[in-house]
């Protein structure tokens, strides 16, 4: 029977990687916004000083099944600073593709961020996550996460493009 | 007349920055989070890969006046990686003690955030605000920014301490 495994992701990786960001970015209803190219993935990612890091699951087949690997899905995530608790991780993508869900890999890529989190000295792993996307909200609350908007009444805000650049004075 | 200036902060200053990230956590509501220490800031801030950087407000007092130099308010950022736009920074904490608001000095630490953000390369700023606190929401929307949990329906999360643990498996 072909097996999942969760593994860091490598250089090569980065075609599949950005034909998942898209796939997301479709799910979201919001890839308008993506702007990207493998090569910056590549250039960002991969270099002395990477600027996050990335996890990929792989589907490996049984011996003797004649298919190769495939990558079914991705955790991208980089280190933030909290001045609360310090040092902490935080998963900005995450995804599977639609005929690999069910099967837990989700759960496996956050289990895997989490260890690396640990690892690394972090106490605490953000996310966001869109309000109508309910299957990705029930399974961070069944996984422990508290909904900080909810619970607290954080707002996500963002400067961009002409509002920044008037900012800067530009 | 005495000057505000904004300017990069020193190792020195992480007593006065401790002492403001109190104060915010306090205003916040959420001061019981907090378990930082000011050496924490200094080896995460001013080592040789700061896991953060951080902007203060000085207030200059003018040629002849007796008082020293005082630092008023504080800006801390670190960059992240949007799969969508690439490198980006985020504002994780602002800060300007009450006495010297109404001044500009919140909107000359976003501004020189912004300014430093373009030199890098970042198209886009993220911040979190609490949905209580009106003037922050106001101004920040005023200079531009627009409300993802709002618009979008953005929901913070986050797992912490056991969570965590129990996520990688210890």
């Amino acid at each position: 029977m072909a097996s999942t495994r969760i593994r860091e992701a490598r250089e090569s990786d980065c075609g599949d990687i950005m034909r998942m960001i898209r796939e997301l970015a479709e799910f979201e209803k919001l890839s308008h916004q993506v702007k990207i190219s493998e090569e910056a993935l590549q250039a960002d990612g991969f270099g002395e000083n990477p600027f996050f890091h990335c996890l990929v699951a792989e589907i490996i087949p049984a011996p003797g099944e004649s298919q190769g690997s495939l990558v079914v899905g991705y955790g991208l995530y980089y280190f933030i600073y909290s001045t609360w608790t310090g040092r902490n991780v935080y998963l900005e993508d995450i995804y599977v593709m639609p005929q690999y869900r069910g099967q837990g890999i989700g759960t496996k890529i956050i289990k895997k961020v989490a260890e690396v989190a640990l690892n690394k000295g972090c106490s605490q792993f953000r996310l966001a996550v869109l309000d109508w996307n309910k299957k990705a909200v029930n399974l961070y609350k069944f996984l422990g996460a508290q909904d900080l908007t909810e619970s607290e009444g954080w707002l996500s805000f963002r400067f961009e493009g002409e509002a920044m650049k008037e900012l800067a004075g530009r």
